[in-house]
């Protein structure tokens, strides 16, 4: 029998990380992957403390998340992950989402550069253990696509603050999701739940940056939204599907 | 001997609650406060879940917090909480900060009112037994002082959106403390640490409403700000003292 490299964690969802429906955002299930990421990293030997004693980090660069159901204040969530792929400058990792007794309530797919923290250049990752934790379990959903780049004029503008800054002195991942949701009404999230999220990190955001933020509805409940700094260049783009809310 | 009546859980601070130096955020510990409190109360029979029933709510009025360490990621924080008092409409809840070895890193007290969730009024609190449950432990940091209010123009304006909006369809209370430190350079993070910091909440927040962040230093790195809406009515008052970075 093959040994199972996957891991397992569960959170117990906060009543501070679910919105005024009492659903687990986005944002904070963003934080749930990046922390079951870490997790697992670690007990394999590839984590950040880890790769950070040979100033190594890792980058989070493309993050797809479906969900069927989004759990509710003190529910359990169980997150499963594990690694996929290894390519040159890529590794490719997943999660299920289930609830305490194992019914799927969604999937994630990411991808990650290990970057050196002095050039924040990709290393290549060809030669490193990453490939030993192969996992062939099934990721169900498509993997992320082609997001187009808007042009016109910005929806609206924010500044990156001390809490959007993470220890890496940049602006911090799931912050990026949260001024994204942040551009729906509360109508909207009355109606529907976000069934898809795709989004590609590009470039990274510092403190005291004016950040436009443009949107546009591509197709019905389905949004483009790109943050571009103040140069014009492309911080992030992320595609959102709304579907019809299911409780 | 007598039963002690406190309650004692324990936090790991992970590293999306740390800013930019890896220190656990205002607003973050402000969380964990908040879920300390709920998790005791619920312990007691007076959580929110229990008087939700009666269609009652808690809501927070006053905060303090005096911190001499800040833990940092992955260091686990022991928080301490007991109640101190109760009076007609208001009731008094203290906290302590240990780390794992039981040194102290800081302090917090809260006032609380509970409302019935219709008429949004307070409920006369001296016929409940939440008196069975005082606790005479010490609480070394002087209470709530007044806020002066503050006049001018604003510094800053935003809007409350989405991941603003808690369960009770109001501004969260961890994310007021958020966009008051915000309020802050990184620069002013890097040389200094928040000693101590007082937050008074006066109105409740709604969806879409802009906010007005005034902002005074009142005294050398002593440091007013307040919230104001639309019509010009306080959401909510701060102090925030500065004092030399630790490490």
């Amino acid at each position: 029998m093959e040994k199972d490299l996957s891991g397992e964690y569960t959170f117990k969802v906060l009543p501070f990380e679910v919105d005024f429906r009492g659903k687990l955002t986005l944002p904070h299930l963003t934080n749930y992957i990046l922390n079951t990421a870490g997790y697992h990293a670690e007990e394999c030997g590839f984590g950040i403390l880890a790769i950070n004693q040979s100033n190594h980090s890792w980058v989070l660069s493309r993050l797809v998340i479906e969900m069927t159901v989004y759990p509710k204040h003190y529910e359990k969530i169980r997150i499963q992950t594990w690694v996929e792929n290894v390519m040159r400058m890529f590794t490719m990792r997943n999660f299920a989402f289930l609830d305490k007794d194992g019914k799927v309530l969604g999937y994630a797919r990411t991808i990650w550069a290990m970057i050196d923290q002095a050039t924040r250049k990709p290393l290549d990752l060809v030669h490193t253990n990453i490939s030993d934790f192969f996992c062939n379990k099934e990721c169900p959903i498509p993997k992320s696509g082609k997001i187009p780049t808007l042009d016109g004029d910005p929806k609206e503008t924010f500044t990156i603050k001390y809490s959007d800054i993470d220890i890496n002195q940049h602006f911090n991942s799931s912050k990026y999701v949260e001024h994204i949701v942040d551009a729906f009404t509360l109508h909207k999230f009355e109606k529907r739940d976000i069934r898809r999220f795709e989004i590609e990190f590009i470039a990274e955001g510092k403190f005291n940056e004016t950040i436009y933020l443009h949107k546009q509805e591509s197709r019905d409940n389905e949004f483009v939204i790109e943050l571009k700094n103040e140069n014009q260049h492309t911080i992030c783009k992320s595609k959102t599907w709304f579907g019809e809310r299911t409780d």
